[in-house]
């Protein structure tokens, strides 16, 4: 689906343009062609990939979606593929974002991701100064809008950790705790799949022979990048606490078992030692004096809920109970 | 055995060619040949040997099979090694092609491993202008054949997780989750041993120097290598979470074990009490009033109840029972 | 807020000069201004770029806080961000410090750290050789300042995983030595996201091609990279001894069910043998010459008690009770 | 002890030549002089020292043995250690090779170990072409055939974790596999140190700059370094696996212990109802219709009969029994 | 502490030299000077500072000591902290010794070290050649003896491994071998520390540009690299060992706990089943016809004992007792 076919001329607005006429307006010097696209149908993909002039294996790459996130220079055009994280109920999900970008356009391919990049098309008009810059700095824009999308994602798992860590201190519902530490960990790795392959290629933008197309605006990728690494670093540091956590889990789980012996031998103990008392009192010698005594029966009793009483005690002063 | 030995000229299909003469087409300017063998007899290598020129050592790893996946440079000649997974029943065997690319010619040489390459030789008997441009282009699709084999055996350990997964969490068969846990770890550890060593040196294709034959569709290599990046990715998320997995596992048999203590702790108790209270009035004491009561039975045995009944409702709702 | 605005020249302090000025000082030779902010506005942040014309990302990320530690080259400029860790109860709070360096300015801005940099600038106006040689070594003697902060708050790191290690071999507080260890490793964490960042951009610094700005004092600067590494060195050292440590204490509480149970079945014998001695007395056939007999009774009690003694000695000397 | 010391002129053997005369040949232009020597004394050692004019370093390491592997260039010379392994009953002993090789010399030293290198040096006799090129395949062969001797070692590991591994999940022996594990990961260890900083080293003689020695067989030497890849591919992954394998039999024997209390359990059960039973009759109560009837002994062990075999089946389909 | 203050001229001793005059002889061609500090002053190293002109930083950090290993070049004089393990009782004291190394010169100071280098120094004088070539053999000379030091050591490390190792299968003092397992770890970190970081700068004084004083050593520097890599190795083996050691002990408790827990069930069995025996002839039935036979009381017991013998048999068949 055709969202946007916008051409520019120094850094204003032309005003829509009919897809068919792209290649004419890219012709122009000065002019910047600016187009979005969401979950597009093949064919329209491929008269993008006339108009614009890409290469075989992007568009091919661009179809499918499901791709690594990736910087590829093919010729002067930039293909870049980045994740879009969203939260679906508790499950996160990735979008797709598809660019290329040459001197002077920009396309972008929004595959299942519902925000779109409205919000950076305004900023970028209402700074013509930029704009006339060119390519590069719509680029950093859209991207720098994607990175960004990241922050509270991670921040929710964050919290999600912490969450769970106060249930498994307060040792509460430890097989609730293992699940969804178990999620927990899985959601960081899908993060990281999204974030780690784009730390790797960006400095392609910034660092050394940079693309034509992203001159003048490497500071603006060297941000980014640093948005990266930061986020990097919380995931690792993340992953990190939730192994912890699981392993912490599993001790305070095997406690757990260690108590409960502990509880059921002093209960045991306590029914155990009366039955013995009764045991003995249940001999048939025919010489055990306290049978005959009126007070044989009551001392029986007595002595069992006095040993009890003794026991229930210390097993109390032990923690056992 | 020979599968196919064909010249092309100009990219189109000159006709099959008896073996002795492959050294005659090869001299010819813009004649390509392109031969498949399938499990060769070493008689049959050494003939390619002579034909192709092709060097002793590549030669001999040719006849054994088994190596690593690995690509070499002898001389103008690219040797090749590729691992083809193939399921067999609920095991990956690892099937092999070796490639010898020249400037010229493909050799391929098929080790245990059934599907043949008839679709690349016919997309690219389909495409006259890419076969002329050369043995790089058939080498691509080769390559690219193969690694595309791999996504669905990838799809199905996924799958075989999740089954396990569920299992796990369903607290079901723990014994059979461990054993396919840990064959599925080892399944893992095939597939990765096929990719990994591939990645590392794929880069030779399009970075660089890059060889002879593979010069003009360096983009095509990386894309296969993008492919190959994706693929083990998705194969070091499947192994962290399987040892992810494993270690909830245990946590849930040790919780099980906990569960099943304090079940059978609350059925002691429901035992214990009563035989307790039976022992006491099995006590031969002359002077125990309830014993001649006329309700001394009927209440002995209420009191036996009543309490079972009073622990079992403790018991359940702590969850015990 | 304005900690300071002071102009040097010659290494010796021209006095606090107005904000507004400070370009115009800038522009003199052998000038040298030295800025101090706490908590800015971004109002007075932005009256600083101005003056210094910074740039606007370096501005922005000042802004916010809540970077990671990092050296980035603008230009003549250099933006750093260090993070300042603080012990705030038992917890870890970092504050952070900004710091702009140009040829001949150095701006710091703090964020949520108290201790200021008096000290660094007293020292410096002591010494109006070093100053003279410009910002580079006002640059060193902040950082050097930062980096002296984290040693003592390592060293109590250092000292809290012994004390926890001394209770565990104590077998004391298990579950208290878990939640520790816990904390502890989130501290470690922390720390190392402070620390790991700035070795790996430091050596821009000393190595290499050195920012102008720094010329001269790369010798300081290996030296404060030198420190960076021997808290690296000792909190990797630290974070492998909590893992160690969690895993010890989880061995000794497999190692304390083991030992309780032992000591609950040696109990459960000493009742259990008398019960079945009471047991066998208390049936009734009428031929147990045993019941007859006057010395039955005390027979039965002292061969229990008897067993029961020979079965606590030997469940003393095999450490059981 | 000398085992072999042999000229050859072009490639053809001129016959055993005395020690004493070393360098008299290695003066002489197309002769190439081979010594093997074994276990050999100090003195034997300081003669080839002065014979070939070796570095002191690479003599000292030769005399001592027990050097890492390595390759180490002295001038001209190049000086290498292999470890050479060797199963020695379930054992696994490095034996060490030391080869010194100049452009027409090759100088090998065997520490503790038997077999030798007759058939390399068969094998290079009848091939005088390779052999006239001179020492670097020479060097090649006994590299070659020292690295050929890892491979039944490491498929025999490999043997021996498929033994463990059904032993685990046949639930057999659980404190023999933990021995054995721990055992191979030993052996594994060993292994890896005797291969890995081989392949570090050995680009050395294959890319980049290579000795003169080896120059013309940089292809051999690659084939050499691609097994030493195969292998430690080969050990990784039998190290991962002996990891996973022993925390699988810690599960298992986890699960044991529940399997254990479940059926215990359900023995107890089995026991203490009948025991309540039992106990209730044995009550002195004097109104217990029960007792006065005839049937009252056949119900009561009817009873416990009856509840027992419906406990049993009720155990054995939980799959407790 | 001043140990020994030496000019050498020609590789032959001038004698000792007064330490104010140390700058007069470093300015005469062909002397050399050489130092040896222990545990100094500070003022004893601000006047080696003065007549070597040191750099500042580098005394510094010889002042306080407690550096992480590290090679260092100032201008022409290289800075060089080792760390010299030794055994105090059984835990390892880290010593240090700073050198500084100039064309003419060498200064060592150590720190809480006893054996100095006298041994080294004796040598040095014995061979005037070597000493001739300036201050780089010295330099190897030293280092070289430092670390010789600490293979005894690792030595002993393994050597308390193995011991640990054989009481761990024997089943023995599993809360010792946890304690020293613990403690072995620590030490073997603390040698990693003093090891590791030297292997990474050591390469500086024999790869790619040597400084000065180091020239014409550099195969020598390259061998004591060798050394460091051995222990290395050696280190991370016995690291891998301990943790698997770790995890073999973790296993074998919780077999010790399922072992113990069959013979706990296997011995209440031997005395619930007698007792429900007792119990059941203990009931109140008058229709109980074993109970008036003269053979009844001898049956009972008869039976007890008969199957306490079956069980006891079929129990130590199945290895429970």
């Amino acid at each position: 689906m055709l969202v946007n076919c916008v051409a520019y001329q120094d850094g204003r607005k032309l005003g829509d343009i009919p897809r068919s006429e792209i290649s004419d307006y890219l012709g122009r010097p000065e002019c910047f062609v600016w187009v979005a696209l969401k979950d597009p149908e093949p064919a329209e993909l491929l008269e993008m990939q006339a108009e614009f002039q890409l290469h075989e294996l992007a568009v091919e790459d661009a179809m499918g979606g499901h791709q690594r996130p990736k910087i590829e220079e093919y010729g002067d055009s930039i293909f870049t593929v980045l994740k879009v994280p969203q939260l679906e109920g508790t499950e996160i999900e990735l979008g797709e974002v598809d660019l290329f970008v040459g001197r002077n356009y920009v396309l972008s391919v929004r595959h299942r991701t519902n925000p779109g990049f409205k919000a950076v098309r305004e900023r970028a008009e209402s700074e013509p100064d930029l704009l006339k810059t060119g390519a590069g700095f719509v680029f950093y824009a859209l991207m720098d809008n994607v990175v960004d999308r990241y922050f509270p994602l991670v921040d929710a798992l964050e919290v999600q950790l912490e969450e769970i860590e106060e249930r498994i201190f307060a040792d509460e519902s430890a097989r609730t705790n293992i699940r969804e530490l178990y999620a927990l960990k899985h959601k960081l790795m899908v993060m990281r799949h999204a974030v780690e392959p784009l730390i790797e290629v960006l400095h392609k933008l910034y660092g050394g022979r940079v693309p034509a197309a992203c001159q003048g605006v490497q500071d603006y990728f060297r941000d980014v990048s640093d948005h990266l690494l930061r986020l990097s670093t919380q995931l690792d540091g993340l992953r990190d606490m939730v192994i912890t956590a699981m392993s912490v889990n599993l001790s305070l789980i095997n406690m757990g078992t260690t108590d409960i012996t502990k509880s059921l031998a002093a209960y045991a103990a306590l029914v155990a030692v009366p039955t013995l008392i009764a045991g003995i009192y249940g001999m048939n010698f025919e010489l055990m004096p306290e049978l005959k005594a009126w007070w044989g029966y009551p001392f029986a009793i007595g002595m069992m809920v006095g040993i009890d009483f003794f026991l229930w005690r210390k097993f109390r002063k032990a923690g056992w109970l």
